[in-house]
């Protein structure tokens, strides 16, 4: 796809500094771009790649955009309109409308004639796929699922009986949605299955990565708002509710019944423990464990970097003596006379 | 489904008190219960919302019996009654016997008539199925798997070569099992991969859940033995024994030739290291790393919560000091007078 | 396969002490060898188990072979040749060469006549397969995508549009190369997705495990170098590159753009934030997390062994304690004299 930057301009509403005849046909980083490209600067830092780049155009903002060798696409936010300006240049492969051949669509699904359909997968009965849909190669969508207008299934995903999804979502490949959740209740020494009688919901706008699990409710749903956007190999227990436009990177685990806030940010290998609130707009570090509530907006933290590993295990042999410290800290402190006093609520 | 609740009672050795022609047909919780629906109280945090259930029955212990404004069935565990009910309220869809059209089946596959076959479901040479099992569509059983009878399948499981699947397991969509194990020989800085000889052998009323997976034995077998519950995205590794009725969480991992006991509880985002023991009845709260055997039963834990991400990077500082902690403490106590003989095995 | 441990001997370049004409047909481990079996030994530890077996040969080096009480196949390296005496006693199942008929090939494929192409796998557009190719079944590999010669997909793996897979590269099941980098720029409270226009680049004899997802790039490829092992269910993001040998075990999460050196070691459950470069020969022990980069070769560690539950409980509330235990050190110090200036950099 080749376009104009004055087009680019227009429509993403860019002021432009240069030839609006310009014309480029990629995006590509600012060291590796040609003439044909057009790149980003959404960081400072990058400023020197900046003054040396061959790029046709830049999407920056106006305090980068003295400094720009090339045509200047200026706007309030780089990233955002470079993301808009690459889904222009680099659409994704067309699909025909229609069932391809090979797939085994129940005859009582409901496919809308503009979806496409894509080799081998499978559509149960009472199923409902909308309008554009594209349900790529090897999916798997069960009786009674509704996969909403202009969704993505990229291929080999699996939607569980009833599963809805929102229009646009876009799913990637091995993602589960809709298996059962781990209910089990204890009898002798044994575990009985929990039938798990709810689905998922997932809304409008939403990723959901590769080879994550969301787990159908044990009674009631488990639900994704719009606009999440979940990474790959994250967990999402039975009845969690995902609040709008919450981001979760990779490795996450969230048990079960967890309710998580709007706006929330929650980095890689975080897990949160089950039946807990977590706030709107609450941010979570890598690799942190949650294991009570959390109300109020603001930045959590539970992750100690490494060392190497010699002095590591000293640390951990300090650590695993705390105790003594403690005890040995409060008697030099009575001795010194007064303080263990006012530290009492220490022990 | 309906039935009454005179023949719920009969059947689950319920103590009734109320009418036993009432009919219910669904399980809800409390709160969103009506008169067509029985919902359970296992937790006296549930008391209130017990008061004000719109629910036709209740399942509850004869303690919390009294407080119920609908019939009560009555009995010693209200959690597994509840199950049992739920599974005859909401049965699983019924699936006709025999083979999907759509399926690829080998001519040397004994696949019992009474098991069903789901869509473009392929099973290898040498596999065997048992009766009344549920192959869902998208499975992957290859040469010489022999599933047991009443295993369902739910949809897209792959059961590498030679595995075993004991009567009545369920494995959840996107479960791997009898993949490679990762057993590499080094040799002048490269790996050498050793071949994987072994099978898995996973036993009856085991659950797997979406996206784990289990590695075959390098040579012998890793094995899940009976009652066993495996959550999502759990990595079992090669020559693994997973005790009887033990039940692991999601995403913990368990590397090669550790042996865990029965009826152990292993919570989210554990880790536990190859070639250790741990014993009957060991539980693990989640987050937790397991770098040697337990052989004591208990509850064992290695987590540190959460604090906000001020607080924490402090306390992580600290932490990184300790070595200078304990030699500032020791030479107080030097200072002070003989303290520092006392402890001197604290350095 | 039967072979005589003369025949080992001389193709494995073994010195051989004992009868030529000995005939192995399958490994064992030393207990449980009998006489058609070779068995190895690689630890010491195990010298009580060698005077026991039964085995007819065993792979060992010289200073074990004194103790050996059956045929000895005498090495440098017993593992690495007991790896590939274990290939060829355990050949995989042959398979044919030729397209399986339920398979869907797309004309504009290119399949080598001598690659063999599973059940009910799909192959888009463009994409190449190289000679002698094991395709397992229901493997997608979509539009452009090119597996090199003798590379095994055990079965049900994915790679995405324009994914490259050097030879002899082997992929377990469920696997997905290639899907979407987790891309997003914000937009007034909003996700923009930036489209993921890289790809995956995998070299030769990389072996990559059981529903592991290594992500495409965003702009530019992600890089698994030749000769890398990475075990099952680990996240691999956009951009990232793996160096030639490293080795990463079951359940890592590698961030974003992160550069990881040559013949890396990197234990299970580990984590590794993005934009970071980690050197050559660098060895990360399990469950530490990495968030700066590490430029010098040796071993590092971040995880803190578990303890009794109640203990834990007692370090962690200790450890939450730490800023008061530097508050009250100091003024022991400070009343002491002296002490706290020489530490002022400590607070």
């Amino acid at each position: 796809m080749s376009v104009s930057i004055g087009e680019l301009a227009v429509e993403f509403g860019c002021e432009l500094r240069g030839d609006p005849g310009v014309v480029v046909e990629r995006v590509a980083t600012l060291a590796d771009a040609d003439e044909r490209s057009v790149a980003f600067v959404a960081n400072p830092r990058y400023r020197r790649e900046l003054a040396a780049t061959r790029a046709g155009a830049v999407v920056l903002d106006a305090a980068a955009a003295g400094a720009c060798p090339a045509a200047a696409l200026v706007c309030r936010n780089p990233h955002a309109t470079y993301a808009r300006i690459a889904a222009v240049l680099h659409p994704l492969p067309a699909a025909p409308a229609g069932i391809d051949p090979s797939a085994v669509v129940s005859p009582e699904a409901q496919v809308d004639p503009t979806a496409h359909v894509g080799a081998l997968s499978v559509i149960g009965a009472g199923a409902a796929v909308g309008a554009r849909a594209f349900i790529g190669p090897h999916c798997l969508i069960e009786e009674g699922v509704v996969v909403g207008e202009d969704v993505r299934l990229v291929g080999r995903v699996t939607l569980c009986r009833a599963v809805q999804v929102g229009a646009r979502t876009v799913i990637q490949p091995g993602a589960v949605i809709g298996g059962d959740g781990f209910g089990f209740a204890q009898d002798q020494g044994r575990w009985i299955k929990v039938p798990q009688i709810g689905t998922v919901r997932v809304g409008c706008d939403v990723e959901i990565g590769a080879n994550t699990t969301v787990d159908r409710g044990a009674i009631g749903d488990t639900v994704i708002e719009e606009g999440v956007k979940l990474d790959n190999l994250i967990q999402i227990g039975h009845n969690v509710r995902v609040g709008a436009h919450s981001a979760l990177a990779a490795c996450v685990g969230v048990s079960g019944s967890t309710c998580i806030g709007r706006r929330c940010m929650i980095a890689g290998q975080v897990g949160i423990a089950g039946h807990l609130t977590i706030g709107d707009d609450v941010v979570i570090t890598a690799r942190t464990g949650i294991s009570h509530s959390i109300t109020a907006p603001g930045v959590y933290s539970g992750h100690i970097p490494h060392e190497q590993a010699a002095t590591w295990r000293r640390l951990v042999a300090r650590f695993k003596r705390l105790e003594s410290f403690a005890t040995r800290l409060k008697a030099l402190e009575r001795r010194a006379g007064g303080a263990a006093d006012r530290e009492e609520d220490d022990d």
